[in-house]
């Protein structure tokens, strides 16, 4: 996946403890360390928010899931680690001691980063003897969902390592972004306070409550920076003219009266009061970790969303999913390749979460997903039997003609389930699957998929015979479940049998 | 829908011929009054975006489309209308002297919006004879899309006008947020503004470009505040201990060096070329139009993915599409419970288009969208039986136990389809229908389904008799076309067939 080896995490809580969960579902191991006794606890309850996001966001999985340690110092965690990440309280002069001790301890190659979202570089490395290997890298919370992380260095920081530290951020499924100059509060930071601190006046001065401010965010402009930032909408705004009309026409607001330029509103113990009670007041009988929940399955779905835009190739947060996603693919595909499949037995090639977002209106998972899953059962055996991107790329694919589901029984959201495809039978065009959708727990069948495929020459839009490797592949498969049991519900026709 | 009746637009541009999509897109009969000689030319391209936009966002439309006209002065826009937005330059001057006329001629209880972003409404009212009907509401940017519109009171707006507007904005699709006291830039645009002049420094001061920006922002926070605004982010940051805790630990942060809090950025010739030429740069080869389109479906399928959230109940923005689309759904129900439907035809029940994110790496509608498709068309059949969420709500439904589905044809991405529904059988307990999905353009059939209902008691999760009602209704189709041909791949079953 990377050339990284073990990670190191210096300082849990909920951004280190994100990191620890974005890191063991890219399949690399971690040692923690944190002097909080209650460190071990508020990582568990990261992981399991990481954990049940991670079962939606994707199936492209890496083959195995990191290891998660704790050990009792900053030397043992970063002795022969990697990559290590200091996500330790902002104040100067503890990060400049941890960092003085990772120094004396970690292999001179490790990349080094910090989740400051604050402090500069150069004062982080003041004292290292390896300075070079050290940038901020700050990443925002969810840790283990959003893709954005700051990467700033210092004085001292080498090129290497930021070039290093992008491409290793990118392969476990981040955005890098390179500030190019080191500045207090970086990028992100600097734009959410001046908004942050307009917000504060606007309940302070009884403009609006929490709730209606936050209304106004998710309900227009936070809508748009989802997916396009602040100059690509503001473009839009000018039309065919663009920036330069738009700075034209409303650069002169600017100087307006609008906004609360001039002052920081003091946070006296009755503002923190009325924004504490408002915000109370706004999240109602939701718990945090209700709220939690929310916001990750809110994200997935977002970016899920995204990721199917722009003609199939992605924007945003999606793209950087599709890509994520299609890296990993290509891994189990190679993995696939290698591993001896037991041929003579139906193939167990999809494992999934039944989402939330696949119930209907009776409670259950949706007709339509139970035939997205066996689509993906379909493309699984495609790519074992070779007919992948490159494949399709020379105009040849197979297409479904014919399919018929039996319904066994209903599943319900979250439920683990797996899919088995059996090869009935095959000819040179044609290519006859049977496959069963199981519950992960109870191993019952929920329901059934038959389908007829035809191969293509999708150029001309008409059947052609598959190519022979293809056919080899096919045929392997094919002879090796001869002996299985035809299924009962296979051959079937619909219709309500009536007495004669 | 609503008794507004017609609605005149003063002022088209983009935000006047945004108000215009939504509301003929509402069903509501819009004139439109610009002295521009080119608003109809650019109220045309807003149309065309809005059209496509709403064929995607939702199947749930109003039975007829509003009119669109084009009219000479304000007042022959307002004479006989219930809504009225005006949407004209920001000049005081001009809005106070447009209201004269609208004053003038407009019925005394129509509602008068204002889609000012910065002036007050007590300013815009002065002058008028019937200021207590006039209220600020502000939209953003894609009106025909995004759900926001702030309402702001004059000194002279009446509560009743407040109230009325909430109901008619709230009809037609949106989410009103009341601004409790009238201040110039209301509460969104505060916002906006001042992280867009933090964002100029920025890029003033060479720290990043505004692609570097805009990446910032869609790749972190953008995604959060697309569902959850900066309070309730902040309240989940602050963890168990929750707002307080947080002010707590990050009030302190608000009084350091990090924005730029007490200068405006010089809007020098060499910073507004720079801006341009970045904003060039980030745009790359899209256009304006083809980057609106991308804008909308982002948006689009942000919302539809939002409204599956929160275990079905839809959050934020998608719990506001989820409710428009019940209360259309209602109305639909309630016109096709009083129309005479052709009973002995295969029923047309379903008219779409096939959604950008329906297509599979073949470039066609992926196969279970065919489904999902056959889904909708047994919902609408359940609708015109009486199987509906009221019927549901006495432990009773059908539900699919078998499939049959045969592709006949290919179909790409935004080509009109509509489905028909057949009843071949039925009998007390059993539903036998068969769909076919049709090329809007040129009625080829695509695809059908053949599918077996069972009827259900959904809480002992055992099949049982349809209620009598609905038997009769079943029974009536049923009848009706018995006479129709039986499909000729009715009752098939799958198997590659071979020479004896």
């Amino acid at each position: 996946m990377n050339d990284i080896g073990k990670a190191a995490i210096i300082g849990g809580g909920v951004i280190g403890g994100g990191w620890a969960a974005r890191l063991v579902h890219n399949g690399i191991d971690v040692a923690v360390y944190d002097p909080d006794p209650q460190a071990e606890r508020k990582i568990a309850e990261v992981m399991a928010n990481a954990d049940r996001a991670y079962a939606k966001l994707t199936q492209a999985r890496p083959a195995r899931r990191g290891r998660l340690s704790f050990v009792a110092s900053a030397a043992a965690a970063v002795a022969d680690a990697g990559f290590i990440q200091e996500s330790a309280p902002e104040r100067l002069a503890l990060k400049q001691k941890l960092f003085a001790e990772i120094d004396a301890h970690a292999r001179p190659d490790a990349l080094v980063g910090s989740s400051t979202s604050g402090l500069l570089p150069t004062e982080l490395q003041a004292e290292m003897t390896h300075p070079e290997r050290l940038l901020v890298a700050h990443p925002f919370n969810p840790v283990y969902l959003l893709p954005l992380v700051e990467l700033v260095g210092g004085a001292r920081t080498s090129a290497e390592t930021v070039e290093r530290a992008k491409v290793f951020y990118a392969s476990i499924g981040m955005k890098p972004v390179h500030v190019r100059k080191e500045i207090e509060a970086f990028i992100g930071d600097r734009m959410l306070e001046a908004l942050w601190r307009e917000a504060l006046w606007l309940v302070n001065d009884d403009i609006a409550t929490a709730e209606e401010i936050d209304d106004v965010i998710r309900y227009s402009f936070g809508l748009r920076w989802a997916q396009m930032g602040t100059f690509m909408v503001y473009r839009l705004a000018g039309g065919e003219a663009g920036m330069r009309h738009f700075m034209a026409q409303f650069g002169p607001a600017l100087k307006w009266p609008w906004t609360k330029l001039m002052d920081v509103p003091e946070l006296t113990d009755a503002l923190v009061d009325k924004i504490a009670e408002q915000s109370d007041a706004q999240a109602g009988d939701y718990t945090i970790r209700e709220l939690e929940r929310i916001r990750d399955d809110n994200l997935i779905a977002i970016m899920q969303a995204l990721k199917a835009q722009n003609g199939g190739k992605g924007w945003g947060a999606g793209e950087v999913l599709k890509a994520y996603e299609e890296k990993l693919y290509k891994l189990a595909q190679a993995e696939a390749a290698q591993r001896d499949h037991d041929l003579s037995q139906p193939l167990r090639l999809v494992e999934t979460t039944v989402q939330p977002d696949w119930i209907d209106y009776n409670g259950h998972m949706s007709e339509s997903r139970f035939l997205q899953v066996f689509g993906d059962a379909a493309d699984a055996l495609f790519r074992l039997i070779g007919v992948d991107e490159a494949y399709r790329g020379r105009g040849l694919s197979y297409y479904t003609v014919e399919t018929h589901i039996m319904h066994r029984q209903e599943v319900a959201g979250l439920a683990p389930i797996y899919a088995t495809t059996q090869v009935l039978d095959a000819d040179e065009k044609r290519l006859h699957i049977f496959h069963r959708i199981h519950h992960g727990a109870t191993d019952a069948v929920l329901a059934s998929g038959e389908q007829m495929l035809l191969h293509v020459d999708t150029g001309a839009q008409r059947a052609c015979p598959a190519a022979p490797e293809v056919l080899a592949k096919v045929e392997e498969i094919r002879a090796a479940q001869a002996a299985l049991p035809r299924p009962e519900d296979a051959g079937r026709a619909i219709g309500i049998g009536r007495a004669a």
